[in-house]
């Protein structure tokens, strides 16, 4: 947003612009930084700085105050900063795919939407560059909700290439929305990882002081440094004040919350490791890097759907999404159920060749089909049970695993081996 | 399950049938209860006797074992037992539908499935009757993911009238699976309540010593005859332990584990009341009984489904349901999201003329479409944001408020009321 008001003619007499850098004196204080889009939610009477720590401030502006331009955005940029290469440093890569995180420098639209480069993002948390060389590249600068299969495979490709040509981990920053189905993509595509894969969120942007984007950031940058991680996991704050980030398995995350900084849980697995400033503790069982190289397996076949069973839901919409798709996740209720309508639709689907598998909406807790006559009925019918894998795990699992191979059987045992944790009762590592 | 080998034989030999009471010795001991099915999970060798106080035990028996029947199940049910009234006490209704909670007493058939009378529903926990006079009947027998929109407009129906006769409070046990949309459903179509209405269920059969029938059933008579609540409620285990119990609002509970005693939770609110031993203690705001009568609003108009959008999510599979439907509810990403896609199949459905309501997968939280831009898109394409309503919750809603009026604009208004604490954010009692 452009500022109005008297701040808007103040900074117009200055001939400030968004993106320079600007000092702003009201009495005695003096502030320097990036002038940043007027706030949506704030007074007209505030100008919004990026200080050089990376933080926002909001300066309540008078007609005392005065503005001037330090530098102006467009001479920045024409020497354009190079990222520092310290051979005494192992490398690690950031490959950008977008999402809040990586609009936090936009400060060219007002809006938040994703537009950063690599560079700026690195150069947003300069603590990275004393860890690590860096890789900076920005591969998608999409919000998360607009991520497709073929993203999840240009992402597996780039992330493979930069772990099998010598980085020591890949961080990859990502919009929270969608965050955990390419998480578990991911760890279904790669396999035998060097070095860990850490997709990294933000829940605010950081145009706000409250931003959690550099914090995660850095924790994700010691785990590619410093630990023997070989997991693909998702790294978010682990509670909502800035204490210590989580690692999560890439197939065991689910965004839990639409805007706490600590949306991202475990669901029916612990966290697999808590960054609290330097220190790295590992909670769970993981895998350690491998000797390489890394594979890819990033073939996948799109035509499948996941639904969520309810009461009312009509068996005539169930066969109409069979009828277009090869594979069906259901999220039964409880233990896995679905009404007896849908148990027909099940069957018919099933008969067709469609391959049903069953999760429950319940999100914690396994499925077990052997409880309730319900149950029985659905694996007569053809359905098979995923016992604790996450309905969204699954989804992307199937469609991953009908990737793989045309053989119905190899597809189910794709689906019921334990390939990257996602079962949690039973080992993979 | 029938018993056999030599348990089996024994059994036979003593002329024992399932659902006799017989007293079985083995040693020096001598235990007396009626014969409940084999278990499938337990040894060959194991009895199961329901126990005068409503709890099962297993007992090993040997060569020596000796049993007797004491008397035969066809007997006692010919001298049927009758509810006793004392004049002294308050009258609650128990409107049973089904579910693992009325399936206990099932000796005849040894599977879990819905089978009690309401007496023997009420003998099972004889506390009851020292609390309150019981009206007991049997509405449903049925496993709750067959429960459907018409089921619900009957339990309504029936409460009502036990309410507006003078029962002080209603229970209902009910199946687990679908409980939280049936509490939705009871709490938007009973207005004006002179008592609470409390769904019950059980996550253990009563054929297991560690079921939680019993003391549920216990903590929501004391609800009914002792507090002052005038809502529709879930009352479940607070934790896995038989500690006490929670209440938690009909339109904000969900059930979260699939297996769990503790599964259900209240999602973005706190629960409504703790009940342990004899103790009663409200932890949030609450509807307090009124003078009465009770309305009954019932109408409902099924035409409405729920999508939960996913990357890959096919617009044509969402255009396809669009058509059958009059409302639907997107359970979008983080703030309430769907893909650009999407976004064009919510615009053309809208456009037709149907409803489209958004809430969030995340279940925690609250949809915001105004802080990204495809938020704004949605909007402007027709959608309406629903707070931090549960998707569920807004499902059986938005059927609700279909049901009420034909007008758009009145259906709108509806939805954005707060009629049952179904936004926490809004006030309503």
């Amino acid at each position: 947003m452009k500022y109005s008001g008297f701040v808007g003619e103040m900074l117009e007499r200055a001939k400030a612009e968004l993106g320079d850098v600007i000092e702003a004196r009201r009495g005695g204080e003096v502030y320097v930084g990036i002038l940043m889009p007027h706030h949506d939610f704030s007074s007209e009477s505030i100008i919004t700085l990026k200080l050089p720590n990376g933080y926002n401030i909001g300066i309540r502006a008078d007609e005392k105050s005065r503005i001037k331009v330090v530098s102006k955005r467009e001479e920045r940029e024409r020497k354009k900063q190079v990222l520092p290469y310290d051979p005494a440093k192992k490398d690690i890569a950031v490959i950008s795919t977008g999402g809040t995180i990586a609009s936090y420098v936009d400060y060219r639209t007002g809006a938040v939407h994703p537009a950063i480069s690599a560079e700026d993002l690195v150069f947003s948390v300069p603590e990275l560059l004393d860890l690590a060389n860096v890789r900076a590249k920005v591969l998608y600068s999409i919000l998360s909700e607009n991520m497709k299969v073929t993203h999840w495979q240009g992402l597996a490709r780039a992330v493979a290439e930069e772990l099998n040509s010598g980085a020591v981990g890949v961080i990859v920053p990502h919009g929270t929305d969608t965050m955990g189905f390419t998480s578990a993509a991911l760890a279904f595509m790669l396999r035998n990882l060097t070095g860990p894969v850490i997709c990294v969120g933000a829940q605010r942007s950081s145009d706000r002081p409250s931003s959690d984007a550099i914090m995660n950031l850095l924790a994700a940058t010691r785990l590619c440094v410093e630990s023997d991680l070989g997991e693909v996991v998702v790294l978010m704050h682990g509670e909502s004040s800035d204490s210590y980030t989580l690692a999560h398995r890439g197939t065991k995350v689910r965004k839990m919350h639409s805007s706490r900084r600590d949306a991202f849980k475990s669901v029916n697995s612990e966290p697999i490791a808590k960054v609290e400033g330097p220190q790295i503790e590992f909670l769970s069982e993981h895998a350690s890097r491998s000797k390489g190289p890394v594979e890819l397996k990033d073939k996948i076949d799109g035509r499948a759907s996941m639904l969520h069973f309810y009461p009312g839901f009509e068996a005539d919409h169930f066969d109409l999404i069979a009828n277009h798709v090869k594979g069906m996740v259901v999220a039964g209720t409880g233990l896995g159920h679905v009404s007896e309508e849908i148990l027909g639709s099940v069957s018919r689907a099933v008969d067709k060749g469609v391959y049903v598998y069953v999760t429950t909406q319940c999100l914690y807790g396994a499925v077990n089909l052997n409880v309730y006559s319900t149950g029985r009925d659905m694996v007569t019918a053809g359905a098979v049970p995923l016992g604790d894998m996450l309905p969204e795990t699954a989804y992307v699992k199937l469609m991953w695993a009908m990737g793989q191979t045309n053989d119905p059987e190899e597809v189910r045992k794709l689906m019921l081996t334990n390939i990257a944790g996602e079962f949690t009762t039973r080992r993979f590592v």
